[in-house]
């Protein structure tokens, strides 16, 4: 099994840490996204989208997006939940993650960390911080009434909005109005399976 | 069971297409985008995201994100496979849509149809074109080695890649230059279980 990823991408990041956690042996193939290389003919060959993470299976059929992924990975797990609704709700964090937080906490994260917040990319970064607090919003409501995302056992759902939550800050967003956010990100973090993320 | 949601947007036409292909009774709860109504307390207080659809089973719980929603509505039905690699690469196509599909396509749709293609957001709708059609080029790819998106059996990735697709023409997009999509668009109208989208 191989792992097309960069570490420094939160969505890769999810990946490597399903792994780790489940002890799956794999090979981790370096893409360096910021040199284009997720763009080349060798890699678009493989996943005509151009995006990493990408697994390869050992019959060499593959599959992309980040949450498909760690879902084939974890299937039969217990970070996936066996009840038919819980699951849901795991799968209902997940596309909340794709579509309303990573599009504004990542790529704000990506436009100050990675480009260094260049003029011309200023207003568009102050357009995503709106759209990242209401995300954090949403999660901070869920997380006064339950420990994890989906109740009180870790799931897919909280690695899947752990990725880029806990290295917001790097986004321009500060924490300190969602201290139920805070609490479920210091519980993840001491949870004995945890894999940090390399900050190169 | 109940449906909140709007029968011309994309992401309800999933969950209402999905209820009658499997002939589930349930209640659909009328949501007025354009008046708001999603941004009113009544139904924030039901989904703290202020979108729908949402399903509210019998027991009071409740679900967001259309393609979890889905997931759970279809669990196994024949919409779904039971290859956990099949049902992956299902997964695979719902999280493309959120992220690389719906917010170039639909987005697109929304400001030319039903915001009249303002001046103000002329410059954001001519931006969704290379977005969009980068997403038509990643389906067309697929579709000319299977009939469909996942394999020559209908899935939920169907469902949900059709619901915008086939009114990619309302965001401005031609067809032409993919003809595997159109023949697939055909295809999926032809199934004896399909619900045309109700236009309005």
């Amino acid at each position: 099994m191989q792992i097309y990823g960069d570490y420094q991408s939160g969505n890769c990041y999810k990946v490597a840490w399903v792994l780790h956690y489940l002890n799956q042996p794999h090979q981790w193939i370096d893409v360096d996204i910021l040199a284009g290389e997720a763009q080349q003919p060798a890699f678009t060959a493989l996943n005509a989208n151009a995006k990493i993470p990408l697994l390869v299976l050992e019959d060499g059929r593959f599959l992309s997006e980040s949450n498909a992924i760690i879902n084939y990975l974890a299937r039969g797990s217990a970070l996936l939940p066996s009840d038919p609704y819980r699951y849901a709700k795991v799968l209902q964090w997940q596309f909340f993650e794709q579509y309303s937080h990573e599009p504004y906490i990542a790529t704000a994260r990506f436009i100050n960390r990675y480009l260094g917040l260049p003029d011309e990319r200023r207003a568009e970064y102050a357009s995503k911080q709106v759209g990242g607090h209401r995300a954090l919003a949403v999660m901070e409501q869920q997380l006064q009434s339950t420990r994890y995302l989906v109740g009180d056992q870790l799931t897919l759902a909280d690695i899947s909005l752990y990725a880029y939550s806990h290295v917001a800050d790097e986004g321009g967003f500060d924490l300190a109005d969602y201290p139920q956010l805070r609490r479920w990100l210091e519980d993840i973090a001491r949870q004995p399976n945890h894999l940090p993320m390399a900050t190169g």
